[in-house]
């Protein structure tokens, strides 16, 4: 024990455990494609980071009411408010052959704490998930913090981004928990048909796993295919739901969200499914009681024009978006999104000389075009053990390089936001083009001269 | 792999990794107690849960202000609001000779997710930290989930419950990297002095460790001790401050907290606590962004008549709290509160028949009285290392059921809730006091016969 002074040399030093799974945040990719941009020459930094979004009045209008009334003043049960979980679970039950009960919600700190509590319940020694390449990237970051094994499952871009269902069976073994899925997907943009929403179920009955749907876009949809929650078939296989208000309501920053388990049979409570959620919902953080104390009014009283308007005024960004891309040379986008907020295109890297991938591609274009695009894969080196049918050189380290993708987990895609003003949307689109001519060729040449910019 | 059908055969099971720490939160314990209560009797529940606390004007009015305006409606960088933070720096500033910069400061979700992260940036092998007994539970939750090594120091009762320098250095070694206190003190009750926190900043500087200090009580302080922050003395040594609304601006529920790092000549940066603040903050929750972007307006506009009424009211029922407790036997309150919304009271149990400790005494006080106080410790059987200087005997059963403790970490003796209005609170002490008087015996005989209750 230390009994002199000392000056500089303090025992303490900070825990690296968040490091991993902070650098494969989206935020932290995000942030740093944004700190290449420069602005000082006039030219204007896209998408812009502070662009002003038209906020459910309804939800605006309960939280008022809540905060004057001081309804929302009282620590709320680590499960949260009861009002809150009554008010979500008859929300989702307007859809549900199999009702759900208010104790069968648990309220969470936005989306994000959602698929945390879905993958705390689940990450024990040996045990795996199946994630969704490309995929949003936040179940991923979760599970190298908490050390669970991810396996990851594919889609079929040439049919409408349909889940490929001997990709899931292939990755599948004794350990696997569950699979999660995105509906609708982030970044594919589609929305899964009720049939083929059976179909997994009884694929999941089958492998004896659950499945964990994230439905936080559902109120972004525009296409033909209607949303179906996956909800609707839990009396054939075990569903969690994972939602929020933030991309519904438009209310980003407000960190409400929830978990809804629907049980079959019980097997969630012999399993201690139920045990877990509560327990890590007693040590997690709870999101605020004066939104908490609102959904009731937020969730019933929001009118069904607001997420029609909201789907219009999307559809006709993704129409711009899609037409525009179809003339932008080394990209490919498989299917005009019929929902979320974003373009998802393939990057036909071949196309391009001086450009080595997705990510060289995003930096260059956020440098020289003060645009940002967000690549498919980012690669990662990791401890973190990720399983890939694909390789099983476990030692080889060119190998680990080449299989845990971060980001959307799929190289050489790009996503892009069309969730901007049409003169934006416009601008950023003709940018993107500007910059793939530049760097354009059919035969791997130096790229050409567009625009006076070499 | 599954290939026929199963039924009941599910793969998954839930983790248990937040089991200990769940059943050692002081939720987990007072939800037990409540639950032994029985108002079908007639007999109303004390504390009553759904109090309504005057909260602030101002508070309530500055977050309306970023609703209706739309201010909030944007997902907030991970470490917090720019405003938000910079409204944070200057508040502390106020009493700092060495100020706080915007970037210095992290907005979390609440003072329990500010403990977190003070807990989660020092959670490495071999790592430990202080922590003090009594203490609110909530930091040694957090390290029996992250597997930090808990050390206790103590406290004079008979010196107004100041800290006992001596029982921090013997429990101080080579891998110690912070002490943890609370100011003011929860369950203790009172404030530091200037001197007293000087001496302390001296005696870490000369163990080279940080002070972690816990300030979410500095608005209720109503002694003839003023409140005097920590950081007065980051010159000395690296101190790291917690703090939130809840307590000060009784808006409980509304989960918004800091963390600020008051570095000293770079070494919280030198020793990578800053990355690792950041790295934890990238995958940590949220506060909502509603007020967030209220807190400039919450931390300037609030007019010190608020507190200072506050302050007044908790004196009051601190008043009638301690003057009950006098004539109740069995109980001593070594000191009136100054700060805070408890009274902290010894238990002496060999003056009570038929009670085992103080966790028996507030089932049965629940059962009889419908009357809820908190015990100050509960014994805890857990594979978690707790170090102490008392035992050396770790592989002894009985030993470890004795040494790990829970609730305040603090075996008899008692946590009363003062925060009522007076009827409320006159008719909880009389219930206790007949309860205490019913199990009273000098000579460990039956208990007497008091108000036709045996």
């Amino acid at each position: 024990m230390a009994t002199t002074q000392k000056c500089n040399e303090w025992q303490f030093s900070g825990s690296e455990a968040a490091k991993e799974a902070a650098a494969a945040t989206l935020g932290a990719y995000s942030s740093a494609l944004y700190a290449l941009c420069d602005d000082s020459n006039g030219k204007p930094i896209f998408p812009p980071s502070n662009k002003i979004v038209e906020t459910s009045h309804s939800a605006e209008r309960a939280v008022v009411k809540v905060v004057l009334t001081g309804t929302g003043n009282a620590y709320a049960p680590s499960v949260g408010l009861p009002i809150a979980r009554s008010a979500v679970a008859e929300y989702l039950n307007r859809d549900l052959p199999k009702k759900l009960t208010p104790g069968d919600v648990y309220m969470t700190v936005g989306c994000k704490r959602a698929i945390d509590l879905a993958v705390d319940i689940l990450a024990k020694p040996k045990a795996n998930v199946l994630l969704p390449r490309p995929g949003f990237p936040w179940d991923i970051v979760r599970s190298i913090y908490k050390n669970l094994e991810v396996r990851y499952y594919d889609f079929i871009p040439e049919k409408n981004f349909e889940i490929d269902f001997e990709s899931v069976k292939k990755v599948t073994d004794k350990n696997t928990f569950a699979i999660f899925i995105i509906n609708p997907h982030n970044p594919n943009g589609n929305t899964y048909s009720e049939a083929h929403l059976k179909q997994l179920a009884e694929l999941a009955k089958e492998l004896s796993i659950m499945v964990v749907s994230d439905e936080v876009f559902r109120w972004t949809v525009f296409g033909n295919n209607p949303f179906v929650p996956m909800g609707k078939f839990s009396s054939i296989v075990p569903v969690v739901t994972l939602g929020s208000l933030s991309k519904g309501w438009t209310v980003p920053g407000w960190r409400t969200g929830w978990v809804a388990l629907h049980d079959l049979d019980g097997v969630f409570k012999n399993t201690k499914i139920v045990q877990a959620a509560n327990d890590f919902m007693q040590i997690n953080a709870k999101p605020p009681t004066i939104i908490q104390a609102a959904m009731s009014d937020i969730l019933e009283r929001t009118p069904n024009y607001f997420f029609v308007e909201r789907g219009n005024y999307l559809k006709h960004k993704v129409e711009i978006g899609y037409s525009k891309v179809k003339h932008i040379p080394g990209l490919t986008c498989y299917m005009k999104p019929e929902a979320c907020t974003f373009l998802w295109t393939k990057l036909d890297i071949s196309c391009f000389a001086d450009i080595e991938d997705d990510e060289d591609f995003c930096r260059k274009l956020a440098v020289e075009e003060n645009l940002v695009v967000l690549p498919g894969a980012k690669m990662f080196k990791s401890l973190c053990i990720i399983y890939n049918t694909s390789f099983s050189c476990f030692n080889n380290t060119t190998c680990v390089l080449n299989w845990l993708g971060i980001a959307f987990s799929q190289k050489n895609w790009l996503r892009h936001s069309i969730d901007m003003d049409t003169q934006t949307l416009e601008e950023a689109f003709e940018r993107l083009k500007s910059f793939c001519e530049r760097y354009f060729t059919e035969s791997g040449a130096p790229r050409k001269n567009v625009n006076g910019v070499n």
